[in-house]
């Protein structure tokens, strides 16, 4: 039996829109447990507003991490914190898998202190699934750490490959490292260093791709540094919604366009959907001993419904486990 | 009377587009002169299929940069090629600026090997205008200086806020610092020192910004290292790139959207047009004592217009004096 743990304070639209995601995923999967993490009162109050479901309970978590507080700090200072004992839950075995839209320093730190990290991994990473026209990407690290050394990205792309292997279903992934030249020599000292490791990897590495590769689908997996990787992640929304914007302002500009608008919405409104994040469930947290979903801070209930069927899924393909194999086989 | 050297044989549709472009140029500005850098047989024989214009000149170079060669090997060996020879005519003071789209890293190592840097400046960097809904944004460093030290981009941001001024004309402009998170401890370890050097250098700094900030226009100026500007750069060419592609697949779906897509192509058309790098005329080398502008690899003639059309602007607004003016001003 497969349980999963959801912070009910986290994000921008807590508690409302995380309770309203978990109960719509409870009564889809009637074989899993779900336990909300949050003051029980108004936890119990949201959900007075549903259909009750049997496959849901509440654990206490009386404080609330914000999303503005400085991260190390706040999960030593706040060890009552829905962030810290959710993450607790799945240290004690009584739960497979912890899911939150809070603070996403704070639940990197609360899973890497709770959980440890798999033995071979030196730094997490967070893992997106960015959907492109060709193929899903899987890209990483989008945040957990900024500063990184070549064997980090070298970790980075086994964990990867797992990753875009048992969640994307892709039989020997291949891999890019993020530079700005396709040339062994192009890019900064990082990943000059990093290509050599990755050549010698025995992975199915295609060599250096470019900003434009990702949104173009060029390779299954995307290494980079995290601070590196955020920029593009935040950019890529970004644009994208800035664009989105731009054709809608192109289409109420006059009678004619309005028409023509009203004729392609269906199409418009499909492909948005396509290139939105919330599609794709949520960022998954790698290299931590057990199942961490970060959701976006701006989740409403469709965006944490699937970052927790996410969760059921990363659980019962065994990434976490299948990771420790993978370097275990490296050594 | 202003003088802009022109690489004939740089970029993916040399010598043709650049020579169309220049010509393009030529017969608007009657008052400024046109060196035309290139082996003089290839460049008559284009020149003979466009009108005949007075103000262009040719300067012999036989050797070609291919766009694949090792810059800093490819500009000692090939002296005579046409990258060298073009940045020379500005060292001589026979050309004010140099317009080249060749190989970006032989043209960054020619301009300052030839022009020498500007006193106070210790890396070059290059900056593009980014198209936005609320304003240009001046974005620096998009591949000059993969690996920056903080002073440099303390540097970056002097130098993005003169073009910034001159360039796009705003008084006092606000000075973004590119990283992943608004907080001052945000970022990783560069950053971090550059923030606290920006917060002291008397620019309008209003701290960090994040990739999606860009795209929305939030300061005059985002100042970052050249890899991660680089590859957002890129980036932001492909998503835009996809997105365009993926409306029209929409549009051609069925008969209504095709007859919606009809209506809306005048608007989508001046949409990308708004959102297309030829528009804004190619990347400036800033740093390096004299003017140098990079086009694009895959500039046709329009692009090449508005690059040498930036070029005259960038001599006649006097930027490179303006630069050193403002670093003796701080000193």
């Amino acid at each position: 039996m497969i349980t999963i743990a959801v912070d009910a304070m986290g994000g921008d639209y807590a508690p409302r829109e995380i309770i309203k995601g978990t109960v719509f995923v409870a009564q889809e999967h009637s074989d899993v447990q779900f336990i909300l993490v949050g003051p029980p009162r108004v936890v119990r109050d949201e959900l007075a507003s549903s259909l009750p479901s049997k496959n849901i309970s509440i654990e206490t978590a009386s404080d609330v991490i914000e999303m503005g507080e400085q991260a190390a700090w706040s999960i030593r200072s706040k060890s009552n914190s829905s962030i810290v004992v959710g993450a607790r839950l799945v240290k004690e075995e009584r739960a497979n898998a912890f899911v939150s839209a809070g603070n996403t320093g704070a639940v990197v730190s609360a899973a890497l202190l709770t959980y440890g990290r798999i033995k071979g991994i030196s730094r997490p990473a967070i893992a997106v699934v960015v959907p492109t026209p060709v193929r899903p990407v899987v890209l990483l690290d989008v945040g957990a750490t900024a500063d990184c050394k070549a064997e980090n990205l070298l970790e980075f792309a086994h964990m990867g490959c797992v990753y875009a292997a048992k969640i994307v279903g892709v039989v020997n992934p291949s891999v890019g490292l993020l530079s700005i030249g396709e040339e062994k020599s192009k890019g900064n000292e990082l990943v000059q260093v990093a290509h050599g490791l990755l050549e010698k990897s025995g992975l199915n590495f295609v060599g250096n791709v470019e900003g434009k590769d990702i949104s173009l689908g060029k390779t299954d997996v995307v290494i980079c540094d995290g601070f590196t990787g955020n920029v593009v992640l935040k950019l890529m929304e970004g644009l994208a919604g800035v664009i989105f914007s731009e054709v809608k302002q192109v289409i109420s500009g006059s009678v004619g366009s309005r028409l023509g608008g009203l004729l392609l919405a269906p199409g418009l409104r499909e492909l948005k959907r396509k290139l939105d994040y919330e599609e794709y469930g949520g960022a998954q947290l790698l290299g931590v001993d057990g199942v961490c979903i970060i959701a976006h801070g701006g989740s409403k209930a469709r965006a944490i419904k699937n970052a927790i069927k996410l969760a059921i899924q990363t659980v019962s393909k065994g990434v976490v486990k299948e990771i420790g194999d993978s370097l275990v086989a490296e050594e």
